[in-house]
């Protein structure tokens, strides 16, 4: 067009008779006449695409640190435990934040059971006679300022006066060496430190041997004050409403239901800061603590017991229904309102959740902050985006899972992914986890970002650095909301998080004061993880075709068959449907990435090139929703993602397919021929899921 | 743009200057230039609409009643039992007729275990010690060409001798009846009319009520040699791969596996003609038949027995392993080839399959025929159309279950509707089933479609003349095809045919005979089956806005609320979520068609608006899946769908809500509290079933 307008103007050089203007007048008439015309038709994506490229720009100029220490502050002030009152600020302070911005907000309640101490108390009771109180709270006056006092959520009542017993990490194998040691821990107080095993695990291992009550305490050098709270509820969501949601005057499950029941351990158990668990297991006699154990060690401990120290332990708690808030800010797509990008942070904490989650939710409200700006500045995404500020995670990711229950049909048509952050900043180093066909958008973004400890490097020039064989976490994990639209959804997500392993998790001690100490004194890191955030959400938002790799999907899923093959096969059953399948996604991921490079070259808009992109980016989107299966995992069928979930076997190395995993660990109690068969019929359940993923992702019927 | 050509032209008349002559030359230039750039680009999609109109007038007048003919007499040369010899040519036939007409044509194999007859034998021992074998083929010579002799796929082999005993339709209230007689089954060889009951439920109580064999025989007052043969198999789809496929390779369950077992009965049966069973009936003695039995008896029993008269029966089959074949032709989607419209028809035949299916096949050649004829005239659909010929409907609908089970999530998330016909063409009158959201689309399309057996009337006119309230059945049964899309994958379909309970149903008097002297002697039926089925097609695809109205959804369930508080409801269990998640669905129903309506209006093409309709139309295709619950129905988890399926309780005068009715049926067998949870927690899955199909259709997120 430009063009032919210049072929115009040379014309008129050649001073034309004045009759001419008139022409002249008609060839602008007509050249405007069509430019106003076609103006919808002419490449406005490519246009568009030009300006998203410029709006991810201001989004990364618009950082600020200050803006985020201050949310922080703010959201830390008292500590907001789930289903408190305390917690309705926190509430009001997102609301309001996101309403301020002018973002379309909401909020979403559901009536849950939670758990809330009521009274407990455990004493030490030596071979002398002495006896002494164990602290349970870190501070007194942290309990005056509302800190709830160290318990585990959905622990029965229940007392014991008993021998205490060291079982290290309360794992099978521990029970066997102990075994091996000629140590019986039934009718004991079991005291485990945190490491291998989560929480519930470690209970019910404890309840199998036989023990009466469960001490749990997290090592460390610093920070021996503290408790570590949390769930013993086996499980995602609530409890009383299982596979759907659970809204006010909806279907709600009798406290007695078996259904119900199983979700929660049989004996008590309470947590132990590292200081008071010294006090006993100091005093312990009889079999030495095992060599293999003794290495890594950080308290004093030099013998198991049990005894001669007796432990005298009380916990009352109590199990109510309390509502639960999800608060949400909706920016609409322009171009496709029906596709969801999902940035999703929980808001509840055990005390202040200076990091656990709150750092997460200071990047959340500073994303909005920035989003808000950009839309100011006339940009709109081409794809809807959701900031959920979820409810309830600490007890059992509640919140997010009863809404991913309450919209699943909606979610697996539209959801294209979810991005999760929970403890945002806890030190050093960038640790990403994510569904394989997002590692390479995870690449892209983080080379667009500075790392927040280092001056002259992008965060992907210290990460891949500092870890030559870039790992990249996988999510069959269930401790955080990316659980759910993973494993129950078959969302494409990813989960970031900044440092890892910090001293003060679930204590007292996770305040706004130890972040600016310890965690993130300059707010940098903050900086940082809300960069890739928001990036990560503006690609997959703003792209014409979705930076989807299904490569790398092909490439974990051979991974995981070679350490199936070398860990578990043992000639008995074929992993051949296995071969086959990942051989079919493979064929299926070259493909769609041939197109979707054939198709991002096609930057004018037509009907045509438009459907064809969006019906590429529905087989790109719907690809996870394949390894989905209906049945779910074996004796866990809530959990429907074959590839990625969690295993009953928590000491197996595998990662990956935990349904095949769990068979191995189910056959051992059965008859050669059984077991062997049910072990195929997993790996045959495992293949066709990774075929009806190829299927979707080649879009071919046969 | 017309408009300001002709401006142009108007200047030109005032002859201008020769100089001139350029810049006219420059305008045609430009304005062409502009043509071209911008002709994809101007508003295709009403211009396609108005084609896609002409195109179906063009289908509408190819119709030949003389192919039709021609067709059905090929395909019914000789008997084609699934997984036999004969139906290989029936297969070439389909292949070859789809390839000659240049239409992309491929053929899907299975290997699914089938059942045949090996040998049998009945004969009637009197009390006066006569006897007489029985005939067990309609006519000699029809053995001779290879009409299968009569049995019950799946039955189990066996032999009785013993007291007959007639039992009416076999109904539990059958039982209960000859209970109040005092006449007990036990022992006896039960001898049931075929009526109220599928084949294998008949097997089932006979089972039940401690009978040794089955004897099935239908009335009638014409073809009285004829033997309806049958499956007694429950369940769909091949037993060796239950919710999957059974591809060659893949996952085969053993024969003795429960799974397997739990679909067959474990007592033998086998078809009796009408004349064979009056030889039996005719010489009861003992109790007299019920007089609400003789109401409606069509043949000559007088005593229910047990005996005098003795039955001898064996019978011996086998079941083995067969390759079955689904014959498809595909019409790629001009604008959205990820959208398919499927029409199915099965191919396999009892015996010469004149009516049962091959009259529905000859209307799908005749339709492939004729969509050719319009792609030569330049027609290309708007989404995806297959035509599918499926293979061993007969024998528990196994073709079309594989495929629907190896596709399911492509059908999931890219099928638009399912049309199935079947037994196409029995005699006068238009029977459509169809899920409710068609019901409208039906309306129009009979509407076109001139009706075959009156000069001046529509389909529609004589139709709804003849039924002044007019029924659309809904489709809960699991007798032909569309049973695997509605009930397992959520698809909305229409099942037509013409006529009804022809007399020579699964006999050997099936033939093309029969149809050219009572079936359709002119095919003009045939003509319009044909006519409904394609323009059905046509619409669906190529509407651009899908043609679905689901209000009409929203009455059904209404009147399926009501049926069930009229006939179930006893107060103990709310219907009250029932009631709310209808009202929700009536609502999404409204605005789903209010904004059909103004996007129909905006038949210009942006890439806005483009990608509005298809939102819509994801809406409107996915809303059906909704009703899809992983669980599916208590005890049938194979049917996920909560509103449309096979209730164990065939006696219950409900269409609808099966897993409901069901629910009382087994609270009968449990205390009083825990049968009331049981139902209530049914009502409650129904419930929220509704809300995912309202939430889908709503397409907002809470």
């Amino acid at each position: 067009m430009v063009h032919l307008l210049s072929k115009q103007t040379a014309m008129l050089t050649a001073k034309p008779p004045p009759s001419c203007s008139v022409f002249l007048f008609i060839i602008v008439l007509c050249i405007l006449g069509f430019y106003t015309l076609h103006y919808p038709h002419s490449t406005p994506s490519s246009s568009t695409l030009r300006n998203a490229l410029r709006f991810h720009q201001n989004f990364l100029s618009s950082a600020t640190n200050y803006t985020m220490a201050a949310y922080l502050r703010a959201l830390t002030l008292h500590p907001h435990l789930a289903g408190t009152k305390p917690s309705l600020e926190t509430i009001h302070y997102v609301e309001t934040h996101f309403k301020d911005l002018g973002l379309d907000t909401h909020t979403v309640q559901y009536k849950t059971l939670l758990s809330y101490p009521v009274h407990a108390s455990v004493s030490a009771h030596f071979s002398d006679g002495r006896y002494v109180e164990l602290p349970l709270i870190e501070l007194p006056d942290q309990a005056a300022q509302g800190v709830v006092q160290p318990y585990h959520a959905y622990s029965p009542s229940g007392s014991a006066y008993a021998k205490a017993v060291f079982v290290n990490y309360g794992r099978d194998e521990d029970y066997r060496r102990l075994g091996v040691l000629g140590v019986k821990v039934t009718g004991c107080v079991v005291i485990a430190r945190k490491g291998g095993l989560p929480r519930s695990a470690v209970v019910q291992r404890a309840e199998a041997n036989g023990a009466l009550a469960v001490l749990l305490y997290t090592e460390g050098d610093k920070f021996r004050k503290g408790f570590e709270r949390g769930t013993v509820m086996t499980g995602m969501g609530d409890p009383l409403s299982p596979g759907w949601a659970g809204v006010d005057g909806g279907e709600s499950l009798d406290l007695e239901d078996s259904e119900v029941l199983k979700r929660f351990p049989k004996i008590p158990s309470m947590p132990l800061s590292a200081e008071a668990a010294e006090i006993i297991l100091g005093s312990l006699g009889d079999a030495q603590v095992p060599p293999e154990w003794r290495n890594t060690l950080r308290s004093k401990v030099d013998h198991v017991g049990p005894g001669p120290t007796m432990v005298n332990f009380t916990y009352e708690g109590e199990r109510k229904l309390a509502t639960i808030h999800n608060v949400f800010a909706v920016i609409r797509g322009l171009e496709e309102p029906d596709r969801y990008v999902l940035l999703g942070n929980h808001r509840d904490a055990w005390t202040y959740g200076a990091v656990d989650p709150n750092s997460g939710t200071a990047a959340l409200l500073d994303i909005a902050r920035r989003f808000s700006l950009m839309m100011h500045l006339g940009w709109s995404p081409r794809r809807t985006i959701i900031l959920c500020s979820w409810d309830a995670e600490e007890f059992g990711m509640i919140g997010s899972t009863e809404w991913v229950e309450q919209n699943l049909v909606n979610l697996g048509s539209k959801a294209v992914a979810y991005l999760n952050v929970d403890c945002a900043v806890q030190g050093p180093g960038f640790f990403p986890g994510a569904t394989p066909q997002l590692d390479n958008l995870l690449f892209e973004v983080t080379k667009k970002v500075k790392d927040p400890d280092s001056e002259a490097l992008t965060l992907y020039q210290k990460w891949t650095a500092t870890n030559p064989d870039v790992s990249i976490q996988r999510l069959g994990r269930t401790d955080s909301d990316f659980a759910p639209f993973v494993q129950h959804a078959g969302v494409p997500s990813i989960d970031i998080y900044y440092g890892r392993d910090f001293p003060v998790y679930h204590t007292a001690f996770d305040s706004y004061e130890w972040m600016t100490k310890y965690g993130d004194p300059l707010f940098q890191r903050h900086v940082a993880v809300a960069g890739v955030w928001g990036l990560l959400a503006l690609h997959l938002a703003d792209d014409s075709i979705l930076p989807f790799n299904y490569l790398s999907y092909a490439d974990q899923l051979k991974e995981g068959y070679k350490d199936l093959s070398n860990n578990l096969l043992d000639g008995t059953v074929t992993l051949h449907p296995l071969v086959t399948s990942i051989q079919e996604f493979a064929f299926a991921a070259k493909g769609a990435e041939m197109e979707a490079k054939k198709l991002r070259e096609q930057e004018t808009v037509s009907d045509l090139i438009t459907l064809k992109k969006r019906a590429l980016n529905d087989r790109l989107m719907l690809a996870e929703r394949g390894f989905l299966d209906a049945d779910g995992l074996p004796g866990k069928k809530w959990f429907k993602h074959l590839v990625y979930g969690p295993p009953s076997d928590h000491e197996s190395k595998l990662q990956m397919f935990p349904g095949i995993c769990d068979a191995f660990l189910l056959a051992r109690r059965m008859s050669e021929r059984r077991g062997q068969a049910a072990i195929q019929h997993e790996i045959w359940r495992v293949a066709r899921a990774i075929q009806r993923a190829a299927s979707v992702l080649g879009g071919e019927l046969p």
